[in-house]
């Protein structure tokens, strides 16, 4: 029996392998960053704007500052949910996503040399198939960096603020088995899942485990984690690849 | 001097002519409809979604309902605009809108061959160039018509709920010329501008007439009327190209 | 058979006639403008209220902003309804009325002969039976017009910013005959209805038509709005009488 | 010096005298009570709305409810206050006041015998000058019995909820000297003042007294609540022209 | 049979005695003031915070201010209560008491004295047994007292702007018997309760009484009046021990 | 040099040590379950309240719920937070640990063992000096074992659904040294911090590393690991002593 056979892979995925990572740069017209990102079924549209102003707890340091939001489209998901904006709230998940992203890429910029301006990256889930977080945040360094490069272009940078890269993968558990870069259906059937987000220089900036049913041991985690080192390393050549476009 | 050369449209296109029409069906994969629609730079993502039940005031009839949602991706347009779901409210605009392309939705549905149950028609602008409103319900139409195909090919119906085909388009007036189909710099420059809803059988649905700057006559409304008759002709046709494909 | 025979109009009235006007001024004592107006059994309150500030938008223009807000009493209704401040929101058929009644002033005025000052336009149902929104134009121009006078009294203006008058009915077809002025029960049973706002210069200022049931011609929308410029003449001079009292 | 001299009273009213008290019937037309009070210029429309259903908390007990709700019009008062639907929340003041006058309410009503339907009172301030909350109360028991009669006369109701008659007013103290009804300037300057509700059998129902500046002693609390017993008959007495008529 | 046995008073308390005070400066670490007080089985935790910024309506007076926030935890009471936060808004009965704390606070505060900067008064009621809005006041004074020593102490004040003392008590007629200081059962039980709020120097500051049931007597109100002011006395007392510890 | 001179800790506290841990049952009275737990100068008040439903998507399962909820007193930080439920929502900070502490002790329970009830855990922060959400876990789960001995006793229960127990800790690198529950001066220094929830049993139920300034490497997070694990078994040791009493 193959890992393959235990698993809910689609399509002759192996455990260990990312679904076809797609990354399509300006995608939209108007940002100074536009980002399709694709991890197979699963397609996150992510924004940077530029904007020349910081917010309070920031006026006057001259630092700027990197946020984000995140959305999915009410349809991007098996069955209908509900429009935040009609509901009148982002849900505990959402702003857990959006802190997330905004935290990992913030990790990433010498908020110094980004002089008192803002980028705000947008990640709106188009389809979702699983590891929306994760393709938002691979998928917004990309449009980061566009932005950057759009501001060095208008010279109104003459040095890149951009330290390093920065990716994320979600890993888990499912019968016993170790899988990188989950689909929905064996996210919601994992015991444990695992989101990583790590630099190109090989730090962690983000990991958050989460066991579902039993509990995890070490030895689980650190096979997660040589999964999702491996991962991440493909998704920073596909980054790469991208730029160099 | 040609209309052209007194308007602001782009790439010499006439001031009697629609901007180039996309109309994609199956853009995303759960929603029993998703069309993105393109009315040149326009883009909006419309989706039909089927649930088996109805809003309170409905339960209970044996009748269907058909409601629409509107939104905007926060960089769909020039400079990026706040969340809505942040914000945790709907514009007055964003409600105007979504309550429009219902109506407009509704008119051409027998609800009482519908069953109860509703078709949710949501309308995400993923980039704004004018004329989201009109395409969000050209496109919804051609959504709405693909899950409805679905609900017959599931036989959850038997016979179609839809009586006729609906679409809309913009005129305005920019220095005395009458236009079609407005760009975003001609929809904020023109002194009047009307959203004009009709069906296949050349009816009127919904008429908004607005005059920005001087007040407008019978006699250029007239005008604005026979244009966008022309103009919903094509989309018409369009939408029967689409859905024949 | 008469027109009448086959509506739903009150006491013989005929299906080109409004409902009885009347414009009451300086109905309530704080505000620099406050007219009731009732068009029959409507009643709305409308008071404008001069503020020496503009909304961020317009600060530093040199030009001054003119606004509206729309409510209705929870009992102006035949049946209560919940009140909107209780709720936490306004519905979108609140804010589309108020941004009409907003946009339908401004046509009206000269906005850089106003100086960077506020007019706001509260119009407040007290009693409903159709017609509320146009009743609000029609009362909100007198009131507005109270305010400008007091402004020249005060010697905070020395020439009139309002350049021309503008009033507002609402047209629509029952049973195939053209109707003037809605009350609330052939609102209801109508199948198209218009809501038609024009200056006194005859220009269209607004125009918003909605086919309830079945699609309506042109030929229809010409009659209704022969009708609506017959009415919205009598609404003038209902205004200029009141205003030279 | 006469009472008059050291206080802010209007055209010469004495300390001990109420405003000129209006009570109006049948104000709008589609609630089942509908009462403009005055109390000099101060208006209230008070509306008890009659409907066949209780809250989750009673339902089931064979009991009804009587229950309150306040608003201000934003131009009621001398300078335009923001709209609280706009606002999308009640303050802190509102609350308090519509609290008072549904507990007010309450109190005169044999909750068992109404049977399990709820009166609904929305005291909306049309112009305030001082006072409010005590007009809101004595109308409101006006709109609550016509209420009761029309329950009555539609065979609804075959014997009276209503236990007893109650009415409120406010008292103060103004440089030493106990004033009854208070306008506004006078609530604005007093020391002390106490809104009182009081039943027709002579009981208090409610008691609020306030300290602005120096606390009162037990002494000025007697005299004043002398002087609301004596206001208090008096409009109980208006209250009971007003039903005979 | 004594007034004890009419009663509900847990082990065998006096209709006219108080629960045992306690009142725990310093509980917790940060605060410029904190005070546990508690009144039998009711503890609320008071902290008074400085912060050296006034509310926009008193910028540029050079006065300060002094204001109170009243919360619950949600287990504080016999069955949870659902969380404010998490419902997003403050109940109407919450605000009444936060406003009824922050105006008796103020009534013993020379403003001009205090400078501009603003003490805020949290007082979170741990566990609820009856009593929580006059237990809060009572000890509110004591951590606002210790605000002002530390304002003293840091230089930042020369001289105190407290005026007098304040405290505050509840007090009821159950089964015709005039009882002090209620506890839950007895709250619920009563016909009529009152909280009363007095200066050192005698004076009445706040008075809210309300007749859940029948109204209530002058007599029967002075008998309260008279039970309060030797509540107050001791309370007084209780906070000038803890202070002068 | 020693660990501890590397620091901030308090007290020559070494690198590898708790703070103090202090474990209070019993705290309030009317809770199924009432822990005061410290962690030095942290102190957070967890409450378990059973209540017989559960949430819309358990009914009908069979199966209960744990859910739990967190809030902060406005003044249990160093300068005053604004209270949430005045401010109308909960930050994301607040839901994410809230969510946190929700599936850290449902991990740890089996839901079909507990019935149709639900246990809720309110955390409220009455002390804060960092690892409020750690403390919280760990108290929490000795309130909610006070509730499930509750209902055992009660004879609702008749076997304990409690699988394990859970608690957890925060571990960090300040200066390259790895320190044990971080205090809030830590917290705010250390480039890397962590926190992680682990069983009895000896598996991680929830890993949250976050990397503040530069990114962390495997061996770092081995040797915050090998922390953690010590620290845990001691509050887990704690626990036992408390339950034990």
């Amino acid at each position: 029996m193959t890992a393959n056979e235990t698993t809910l892979r689609s399509e002759g995925r192996a455990a260990n392998a990312l679904r076809p990572v797609k990354i399509t740069r300006h995608y939209t017209r108007h940002a100074e960053g536009s980002v399709l990102i694709e991890f197979g079924g699963t397609k996150v549209l992510c924004t940077a704007s530029v904007e020349e102003k910081v917010p309070p707890f920031r006026r006057g340091s001259g630092e700027g500052w990197v946020t984000a939001e995140y959305g999915m489209l009410p349809r991007a998901t098996h069955t209908r949910s509900d429009r935040e904006a009609a509901k009148g709230k982002q849900s505990g998940r959402t702003q857990e996503i959006q802190r997330l992203i905004g935290r990992s890429l913030r990790c990433v910029f010498d908020l110094s040399l980004l002089g008192e301006r803002t980028i705000s990256l947008d990640c709106d889930v188009i389809q979702a198939d699983g590891g929306t977080r994760t393709a938002a945040i691979t998928g917004a360094y990309v449009a980061a960096h566009d932005a950057v490069s759009w501001l060095l272009a208008q010279g109104k940078l003459t040095r890149s603020p951009i330290k390093d890269a920065v990716a994320a993968i979600s890993v888990g558990i499912f019968n016993g088995v170790p899988l990188l870069d989950l689909e929905y259906t064996e996210d919601s059937a994992c015991d444990t899942d695992m989101n990583v987000v790590m630099t190109a220089a090989g730090g962690f900036v983000e990991l958050q485990g989460t066991a579902e049913g039993a509990a995890f041991t070490r030895k689980e985690m650190n096979d997660l984690l040589d999964l999702a080192e491996k991962g991440i390393g493909e998704l920073l050549a596909a980054q790469k690849a991208a730029l160099g476009a």
